[in-house]
């Protein structure tokens, strides 16, 4: 394999793309298989579809397809729904693990929804539980024989910062919780092993680094040796041992496929599965090398020529997932700027731009394109008009 | 607006599809907006088509497409996920709004996924609750003080035997009840007045007569009186207030809003969008009327010409849905000859053979063709070879 494989993703014409950390663009074989499952498998075959091309298959087969990104073995990672219902999932099922247990620890660099998710469940179970959120750097000192499960986000959405899997995940089993972690940044960014790891769930989002397109479903990954112990909360039909017998009693499926809960995305898992082939060549060790140094090489440009900028990510790159950020107090008018210039990263409140390195599709020429427009426009201001200051809604 | 509308929709030369009540055929105008919005939205703007697609209004948007089929008013449906999720989205609404009563109320006529999600629910929320469940003609007489939510399928996937929505809604409303419809068999069958009906909460899924295709995302509606009551047991970041402000705490956004949870299946929910515009100028009553003339004469084909089929169906149309069923002894090996000549229907476990008329793109002569076919496979035992009588997995 050589990276970049710019051939194959379709990278708009005097487009730098900066955020695929937030959505992965569109990967050059998806277009046509789309059509084909749209006219030739759903068109053509119709209700047959969910047996002669393997509709009903898709969530494990896809599933396993993400396995081989993250160290998961086979039969052990499913796609559904989305990483909100995925957490919701996985730390309901932590929580009947460990019963005498009241808190769930994470941390404030978790991305929200996981968050939120996690307050709606301990409301709705109304067992006394508490959500306990401390910052990131004093997680593992906070996780005591109180502690039911720690549910922690890698790599921080913000700034790029990374946990480390296999400490924190030691930690949380030397206290007797259990472990969730989500995959959102990691997946396809960075090496990560769950089987490795030990930790007992992951769950991760495939629109980002996965290219799976707007909306493609989420994935849950659970231990092999305790996912038939689990009770599911979301106990769906499609999760059922025998959906298709219609019992009025629900008995979970075996292993993973009691995590599945309604009809699967059948067009959004088609795009994703295409989109995963990519993947197929793809050492992660050397795709980390290669993020690695084009994250290295902005941050040297970016603080040679925009003084302005102060870094928001950690230094260390082994301490950062795939992106880079910076803060900078005019940052969503600046980040506009550059967007109407064709470089395109994304803005966090309050004061942050950030921007992905994904060297599927990005190589060192791209990266000092990018710096000079960025720094041109920070030089003469280019970002001080009210085009660009006035806010408008921040996706 | 003439019916059928048979330009509209895709169906393979030689077939007549009476499946639509299990998966709607491909409508025209699909494909070509899928590829449109893969390349030119995906593919195109990238992170930008949440804003200029207008892809994060979609669910609302889509949801009020499906309002005006089922009578409810704009503002008052989103679009998510699977129905199995919407169910337990409205049960565990309903729950809190009973805080005081242990019933959930159903009925064997319900699908299963359905019944899977309220125990899984009760299971988890382990505050005593029971649901039972009663035969469909006994829903009535089973409500009393103790029910906290009646929790019903208006229209019985098998038999297609409806339930008094109105009548049932009131019984449920007088004796301090809340009333969940499941609309699965419903939307896009049958004229739906949920305004008219005061039911608090109604859920359904896309994939079936309203063309969505596989793995459509489910709606669900909620009376707006009560849904700014809700405190949403999935609290998801795209329900929250202010999504985009990346708040800590979850402050659930205003109105049918809340009910969403995470990131919108755009491919999906474009193919749906696409799909309800064959909508716009059909009239309810008259499908209704065309459905039923449909059904009608199946039936006395049927009868006239294979004495082998009993009718599992209601006989009388104003208590059936969409669809007419035969029990018959070798039902399953019969569907799959009859599969096999390309009249699709289905199979339903024991027995059961089950058609669906669409008067969107079936006629009068597609359904006498389909019982000529039919009557030849039973007078001649055409089913009656291995290729038929090995049961294979049924969907």
């Amino acid at each position: 394999m050589t990276l970049p494989k710019k051939e194959k993703f379709v990278i708009p014409e005097g487009t730098i793309y900066l955020d695929g950390n937030s959505l992965g663009p569109l990967p050059a074989d998806v277009p046509a298989h789309v059509a084909t499952v749209v006219a030739d498998q759903w068109g053509a075959n119709l209700i047959k579809g969910w047996n002669v091309d393997k509709w009903m298959a898709q969530p494990t087969r896809v599933g396993d397809r993400i396995g081989r990104l993250i160290g998961a073995p086979e039969g052990t990672v499913v796609m559904g729904e989305t990483l909100s219902l995925k957490v919701y999932q996985a730390l309901s099922a932590a929580l009947q693990m460990r019963p005498d247990r009241k808190v769930v620890l994470s941390d404030s660099g978790n991305f929200p929804t996981d968050l939120y998710m996690a307050d709606g469940l301990i409301k709705q179970l109304d067992k006394g539980h508490e959500l306990r959120v401390v910052a990131p750097e004093d997680v593992a000192g906070a996780i005591d024989e109180t502690v039911a499960a720690v549910m922690i986000t890698q790599v921080d959405y913000r700034t790029g910062r990374t946990h480390d899997m296999r400490a924190l995940t030691e930690a949380a089993h030397e206290a007797g919780a259990v472990m969730i972690w989500d995959l959102a940044h990691s997946a396809g960014a960075l090496p990560v092993d769950m089987e490795a790891s030990g930790a007992e769930f992951a769950v991760g989002c495939t629109y980002k680094y996965l290219n799976g397109g707007p909306g493609a479903p989420a994935f849950i990954y659970v231990r092999p040796d305790i996912v038939n112990d689990i009770k599911p909360a979301l106990a769906g039909w499609l999760g059922h041992e025998a959906p298709f017998a219609f019992d009025m009693d629900y008995r979970p499926g075996t292993g993973i496929e009691r995590m599945r809960v309604g009809t699967p995305p059948v067009l959004q898992l088609s795009a994703l599965e295409k989109a995963l082939e990519v993947w197929d060549d793809v050492d992660m060790e050397e795709l980390r090398a290669a993020s690695i140094a084009l994250s290295e090489q902005f941050i040297k440009e970016v603080e040679a020529s925009c003084p302005d900028l102060t870094l928001a990510s950690p230094r260390d790159p082994a301490l950062r997932g795939s992106q880079v950020s910076f803060h900078f107090e005019n940052g969503y008018a600046a980040m506009q700027a550059l967007i109407a210039r064709g470089v395109i990263g994304d803005f966090r409140a309050p004061d942050i731009m950030r921007f992905g390195f994904t060297p599927l599709y990005l190589d060192a020429g791209d990266v000092t394109q990018a710096v000079e427009i960025l720094s041109e426009i920070l030089r003469d201001r280019l970002w001080d008009t009210p085009e660009y200051t006035t806010r408008k809604r921040v996706t």
